[in-house]
């Protein structure tokens, strides 16, 4: 019978000596990616580094290219913002996620960040995924905004294929007929894809709901199911952010979130113990 | 300018004496309907009855009259099923939930049942509404497979409308392009209702992923986003069902549901009065 | 092997000697049902129902009972709405159609309409399908506004099971991410109900658009892909229609868009005898 | 205010002589780019270029780089398959449309095809837009599959700003909860993008049904509602080709479809021509 990689791809510990991606994988607690939509400016992304790191973040997160809907909106520094993201990835020793689009952009890249991110629009783009998948980075795959689970794990099969094994997957929300909210997250592919693959698996509630009011809620809910991690976007001035501004949040809210997250892993990682003793004295 | 009835809703506790319309709105434990999709015979119910009371269960849902996509499906014992959800809550003490699809079926449940359940496929039943509306009985209204979450606020309207104020909500999944799971259930409305009304809101992993080994984790997801209970298909013999047996739990595992979802409502509660604290301490 | 109903069912025409019946079966002229979204006045029904007769319309609709998703929306006239119907259709001879929303206006209705409208919203109704099956009047069923084909062919087995074997199946539009028209019509499902069955099918392009300009070009697609006829709001005055404003469209629009479906129906039922005889030939 | 390039990009007749260029935007004869989904070999190409061209298709499609959800299945012959195309065309006088999926493949194409094809999957990829849009080629571009029609023009957007104003949309159905169809094709955006932009509009019945059965109805559809053409995946012997074997059509059903069409746009063009004399002789 034919095995896709992905069934039983056990990234190995003792290859990968990187903290951020033992952290990936929760044991307790949970990861944090934390950082503004864009990359605005050098003072911008060291000055939010510092406030997310102090609030608990583990990862830095910030888009040196940025997709847009529009050619008309603000598409990013380029370069230079990889640069600023080293800089303040330095400064403050969190490991570093950016987005890439194009294999010139994967080039650019490599010296700068720690995570390629795969963003939602490109994770059918298959050229992409092999440029990735040979590299030795990690790779943050975001699911595209239509795409199923097993769409997912077969994205993901492309970058296994190319020999990288460093595979992070995120839930960003889908889109459905509903209004109210700018995507609907699909908090259930957490347990689901966690059933067929042992990637870590990372939830975007900014994204996923597109209100900062939800934000919170949905982050208790993603740590609850399951996940490994979460990923909000975080600016010094919410409601100045040159983009995505009704979904960013303050580094005041998301210390909150954490200290919430954290309890919550706590508690579930106690639950989970006792069910493993439950199991073991009813033998 | 217009306010509807659902924004400013506060149903009196001191009106209701009902304890269980009280411990529907969460204090700190939430509440569990649990119970069978179709009530099949009086001993079947009388059974799984008192296992789910004795797993932690607060509520015993079955059904007498089942909405069937195809006419050729069970449909139901009709009122001899409300009776035996009757005679099941007088041996348990659990209060009882039962769907109604017409205002016959209405009259018939209202000697047996305590919570009138309004299904999916009838929450743009406008006639429907009204006549739970003009009962006494709490109304369980879920959300419609395809509604948004305004058009379920403007459903319970109706019910206000004729003067019955105890309504509560349901999220139970709603349909998507994503096959993998039954439907896709949509945590975000949970914080998203709670922002325009004041109304109890339930969510039900069952239908909400129609897959059995998905439902701890999102029951667990659904307290931590702030849900005030959960409903739970639960058949002491799950693969032998008469119907939904693919989503269906067994008593054991009720029991681990409920001991997780309070130890996340303890340790949410705990992080809600630490906020608080925080707060006053700041001024 | 177990056969619904649906699959084999053949209306018989020496048994329904009504005009309007065999013509909803096209042969080469389209059936075309017209008039307003409310019956809003006595002289207002009367004056549409004569202009769209003379634009060429087959049958007169109007609701009398309009299920509204917010209860503070018109509501329709009710029973008086039903009397004024039936003075139009006597003064046009046009046959007409109007909505049922519970088995009470089902009673209402049965001496003043010739045709039972099933709305979107109450296509899962099952206890009313099964109601307006007990009647002798042909029922025009709406597709659920996220029904599967399956699910529609399902909900007029509830209706045949009943002993009325006229059902007439409506395509108006389903729920979708897009939000630039108010439903996504889905012509692709006539012909895959006319693989399935043999009812006739009609495709109302005012509310699987929601904008007025669209509705002609949609009206040809409609008849080019095979529907049997075309359901179309239409209002002396459209801009000023107590409901659905903005699909309404005018009697001098629907004669033009009578003539092109007129037109197509001839060229491609030329083509199709053109089809016939090369196969007779090539034997 | 701002005024995007879309809105009132006319494309010089006469700076662009190609035939196939000025049929795009139809006039009477609608446009048939018909072809397999992949060049399987230099024979099986040659043999079905000749066939549709005899069927009376304008343009050849034809796979050589294939976009597929899982890596292992076959994703085309690469640059070969340029050249075998190439080879059909010169051969038949058809014009050559073939997908590229990177900046690398775009200048592998470049000497080969006459027609640049952005898959449904790389709508947004916002890099291989601009790529496209430095070339001389007309660009096919399809829809994402669960693109906005708002979406749609904004993707043009991207070619136009490089400077290639011949683009063409095409509809290929969008994403929905429907499992009878491949996809649902959403005809409505065909008059809803004319009223926005004066690009030819394709409709692609093959992916948008998935259904070989179904896509002479909806081919039809498509012309009626005033597609400038179809495009359809044609084999010489479907049930055995290689990818996409449910939708693919043989060069006999081909015939039989641009019959109808051709048909129905005589026909509309005349119901128009009758219309514009009628409103001169109101005047």
């Amino acid at each position: 019978m034919f095995v896709p990689l992905v069934s039983n791809s056990h990234p190995d510990a003792h290859r990968y000596k990187d903290q951020f991606w033992l952290q990936l994988k929760r044991k307790v607690k949970p990861a944090v990616i934390a950082g503004p939509c864009s990359v605005e400016s050098e003072q911008q992304i060291l000055q939010i580094a510092h406030e997310v790191k102090h609030a608990g973040a583990t990862m830095l997160r910030g888009g040196a290219f940025k997709p847009r809907t529009s050619p008309y909106d603000f598409c990013g520094l380029g370069e230079d913002g990889f640069k600023f993201l080293k800089r303040a990835s330095e400064e403050t020793g969190l490991p570093v996620v950016s987005e890439v689009m194009s294999a010139a952009q994967v080039e650019l890249a490599l010296p700068y960040v720690d995570v390629l991110q795969i963003g939602t629009r490109n994770m059918h783009n298959y050229e992409l995924l092999k440029e990735v998948g040979k590299t030795d980075k990690v790779v943050l795959l975001k699911r595209g905004m239509s795409a199923t689970v097993g769409e997912l794990l077969q994205a993901a099969e492309y970058i296994l294929l190319e020999g990288n094994d460093r595979v992070v997957l995120c839930e960003r929300g889908i889109r459905t007929y509903e209004t109210g909210t700018r995507n609907t997250l699909d908090l259930s592919c957490v347990p689901a894809l966690q059933s067929k693959c042992d990637f870590p698996i990372i939830v975007d509630p900014s994204h996923g709901t597109g209100r900062s009011e939800l934000i919170r809620s949905m982050s208790r809910a993603s740590i609850a199911c399951g996940a490994d991690g979460i990923m909000l976007e975080t600016h010094c001035d919410p409601k100045n952010s040159v983009s995505d501004a009704a979904q960013a949040i303050s580094p005041a809210q998301l210390r909150q979130i954490i200290l919430d997250i954290n309890a919550i892993a706590e508690t579930l990682a106690a639950r989970d113990t006792d069910d493993e003793k439950n199991l073991v004295e009813a033998r």
